[in-house]
């Protein structure tokens, strides 16, 4: 951690986290008018999004009494990493647009909460420097598939180099979703994308705002072949959320399936992503694990989610908001946040174990 | 097209447009207040008028990925037109209250952006003169039955010469609803019918407020047969929400099957057009086509529309908007934004043809 | 009719009806707050007054067309009466609340309008003042049951001698709903019970407040032989919501179903009155007419309800606003209106008669 | 009853009661911020503590008619304790927070009223307090498991001397839900825990803010018969939600099984009260007695539960605010307007005794 020392992970502070929702006003207040709203916007008339977490309230918790259980343990395994709790930060592009630190304080923040990290193609810092900090801690790589061979190539080496636990391919996002903050204000991605600068192809530099133009739009189920093939990594497709795609991406090699529906930012009137869940989940009938995530904002989500056969829970924006709000630490506190309410659903569900969690039974059935 | 060239279409401007539904408001602003109110009004509660668009949220498309998509194509065929999407400006009676070039606004627009148009009965110019701006592309005619032979015969002459695709007959306005948006502004509509004026009657500049006192109320099925055999077009019966009319519509020579509630300007109470399409696609199976119409606002509402059974889709008020705030060019911009928002739906839905997009899974089995 | 000329109607004017709920406010204005409150405050949370009109919402009429209709007749036939509309005017107690015509007002409205009127025990009018009025148009009397059975003799006789139809049982108010408007407001129901007067007693002048005290608390199906029996008239039991209480009025006589939750006033977390309709139609199966009410305020409201098995619609609080501002010519301009707004529904769904908007098809079954 | 004239019972006045909700705004007023902000919250987002009263109005009770009903009479009878109505004031920690008197108060306005009361191990009165006013009336002792068996077997000596009819083993409530009033108004409950007084433990004056660390946190199914053993009295277990939990609990010897959420207080995202009744009571299948809280408001909602399957109904925070407006006499208030609630919809459900309640039918399977 001698790195770690010399590193300047920008301004740093403690910060209160009453719930993950009251972080997005306040973080509205630190980021720019554009960012804020590139960060926060969902497609369209933000159905999608609004729904993802609303829908949770259509999943109800049978709790348990009497079941002997005092400070339950949500310590989980993902891919034989050892967690804290089944907690992901999801891949978000950027990350300089919330605060400086972008993608290194982040790996800060999770590493020092026990929590997975996944950092994206279109991160501001690069991968080795990122891999400086997490140093070892639970990591993935999301790739948006290049266009070009040759970056992608390098981009594998660079995450086996960061010993990166998988590649995440984004599958959903071939092009972006229609998102009228960003007309409203006029705004366009800035920052570079750091991930260029080490490839020698004179793109250095090359601006976020062209990150589809360099990206493959038509992809197909062949490419988790190659890149396991040429990596050596697990491959896990993100972005599923029909049953059928979670089956041929299994049958064609992938690691895990990754439902999701971007946090509302791509298909608007696709399902919530929590409704997709169950019927994928009997799908994939436990052949590879499932991360989920888009809407998740408190503990019980997370264990909604878990009882509906998720593995791996994925948050998103909040931890951009903690990012803004205090650095790493405030990555950290809304890990911690997290956990703390993890904890008590955990005791009052009857849960010693995230493998109880798992077997929590959703009460759909017990309407009058 | 060295006609067009003599032609006024009035004022014309290029318009941005953040979303069909954000045009109703600037629309507002320069059409008049009686004239808004007539367009944008549904009868009694408005309860079907808002049920179209908010049903739409009831149906949720299942994306998919990893599909081999690039550059979705959205062209189409409608009864043998080569349409660069499927999308029809829907007939709206008297368009020169939203702007001054009316239906030759709205025929240059829609040209423009090679989408099919429907001229009403009631429009205000007459089918000659938007036919000299349509010339040849896709055009049809809505026919409000004339109790008047003779001035039927008149317009299906008119509709032949205009190289009409086909006669709609509009049969879910025997008699207009109740809409209190007219009675609270004491608005009559007003204007003359053009297509009155070539007709030898002396009834010439007849206001468009006798409009019903000039319809047959009491229509039947032989009319599709008569109306046919005499224009050697095809008939389209407009306004059909239930399955047996569907069925009834095609046993009596019907060339398609228009379903929609009227913009929610007939009955209130009626369903959402969106929930009876499946029904009537099941009945109608392919025997000829379906049009639908009725609360479209989305890219992703044209998508839901074909994957329950549609061919083509209409729209509305929207046009009226657009042709009000840029004249054609407003038009042609509102078609455009849609086949925007057609195309990212196609994308993430993983549909490279209109045939495809038929096929999109609708999730509502899908739920806990 | 030489009567009456010499009758006051006190104040008559025309007035506009825009719809049926826009009343209320209106009548605010020119009743009493403490007479407002009673006439139109539910019981308790009011979630089953509210609930009334809501679920209309939830039937949809599937929409007919070329179905040859043209000036559809919505006269129709209840226990011997000619009416022009399916049409009754519910009883209400104490109408001078409203008007000071009161019943004689709501007569002459509705004979001018040619539908059913029925007039309560707690009437501020004698069942002769307003059979003086009513002279042989349709009418019916409301019993509440006396706990005295020789003024419960002068009643029926009266009825008798005013020409009634029926007598409407009053079955779901053996005590008062409880209403917080009237605690609220420190009201007490003013006004004599006109119908005490003429029975010699020496009650005269007994408020109304005292009401329940005069009325029999413990009612049951022996009372519709007993009343019919010595009356001699159709005795028809109201407020009717389970079948089984339908099918056992039908078997104790009774000539006629009201199915009723008085309009909210009783017992709130009853279901919605159309709710219930339906089951209570197949119990009933036709061998008696059906009357219902609660909650309809539009056009539609009496189709759906008459599509659900209903063979007469009462609208109650209407006529009481109509009173209000316009005296019988408010309520002859209340029932014009419903009538028109009927007249277009009934052409919309392709009716041409009132049996065959009992066939109307309702969308339930047409969901996704 | 000479003791109660020497007692201190604070300020005591009569109160009005409109509804039991309309208290909470009056108690606001005289409660302070903190104190208020403990009793009145839920836990999360309060989604379980709202939708307990939201999901009452998805049962529909159905009235009945002509049922020859007469004052209905809603005593009734719990584990051998005449109850004048089916009600009990629920257990709630630290009475005093909402008036100086606090379990005393509450045991006088109870026993006036008829009404079964609990008392907390957190009260603010000691046992021995409350009994020499509760006096031999229906009573019952809520216990949190103290981690020190020694001061568990002190409490269960001094509930035998109570005369408490039961025990209640608090199973839900292992761990404090997550409730943000208290974090918002940085508050921490205040007062000591009474019942420690007596215990020679010299933790006199414990605060109760350490309540949960106090408190046995691993419950399982042996404490029914240890505690039961130990004390000879009937044992029932609170807050279960799960049919299993009941299954288990009374196979487990318990006497009573107690559903509740604790008033949405814990788990957010369980089940409305309410939802969960039905399936326990179909599983207990009569075998014990059924107590029902969380939500119940209204009269209506008393018989809703009773019909679904309950025995005993409990309302918690009302009797707080009844008791901070006007001491023992507000919590008499409170109950005796409940009572009259009741009263009315005995009568409308045609229900002359509690065992009628329990067989009104509900009305889902109603709808078209």
């Amino acid at each position: 951690m001698a790195l770690e020392k010399t590193v300047d992970f920008g301004k740093v502070q403690d910060i209160d986290v009453l719930n993950l929702s009251s972080l997005e006003k306040r973080a509205a207040k630190v980021i720019g008018k554009g960012e804020f709203g590139y960060i926060e916007e969902g497609s369209d008339d933000e159905y999608t999004k609004k729904h993802n977490t609303a829908a949770f309230n259509e999943v109800h918790l049978l709790p348990r009494v009497l079941q002997n259980v005092e400070e339950p343990d949500q310590s989980t395994e993902f891919l034989g990493n050892e967690l804290a709790s089944p907690l992901l930060a999801a891949p978000i592009a950027g990350n300089t647009l919330a605060h400086e630190s972008g993608e290194i304080g982040l790996a800060k923040g999770t590493k020092e909460a026990g929590i997975m990290m996944a950092q994206s193609t279109f991160a501001s810092k690069t991968i080795a420097e990122t891999a400086a900090i997490s140093d070892g801690a639970p990591y993935m790589f999301q790739l948006y598939m290049p266009k070009d061979w040759g970056y992608c190539k390098y981009l594998l080496d660079e995450a086996r180099n960061a010993q990166a636990s998988a590649i995440i391919l984004t599958a959903d996002s071939t092009l972006g979703g229609y998102r009228e903050a960003d007309i409203i204000n006029n705004y366009h991605l800035k920052g570079k994308i750091a991930n260029l600068d080490g490839y020698n192809t004179g793109k250095k530099g090359v601006g976020a705002g062209s990150l589809f133009a360099e990206s493959m739009q038509s992809l197909n189920l062949d490419l988790i072949e190659k890149l396991g093939s040429y990596s050596g990594l697990p491959i896990i497709v993100k972005g599923i959320q029909h049953p059928l795609d979670a089956d041929n991406a299994i049958k064609a090699g992938a690691a895990a399936v990754y439902v999701s529906n971007h946090g509302g930012r791509q298909l608007d009137g696709a399902p919530a992503s929590i409704e997709v869940l169950p019927a994928i989940a009997r799908t994939v009938d436990h052949r590879v694990p499932i991360i989920f995530d888009s809407g998740v904002r408190r503990g019980t989500h997370v264990l909604k989610a878990l009882a509906l056969g998720a593995d791996l829970i994925g948050v998103g924006r909040p931890f951009s908001y903690g990012l803004a709000l205090g650095g790493w630490k405030g990555v950290q506190a809304v890990a911690e946040h997290l956990k703390m309410e993890i904890n008590i659903a955990m005791q009052l569900t009857g849960s010693r174990t995230i493998e109880d969690v798992k077997k929590i039974q959703i009460s759909s059935d017990l309407k009058f």
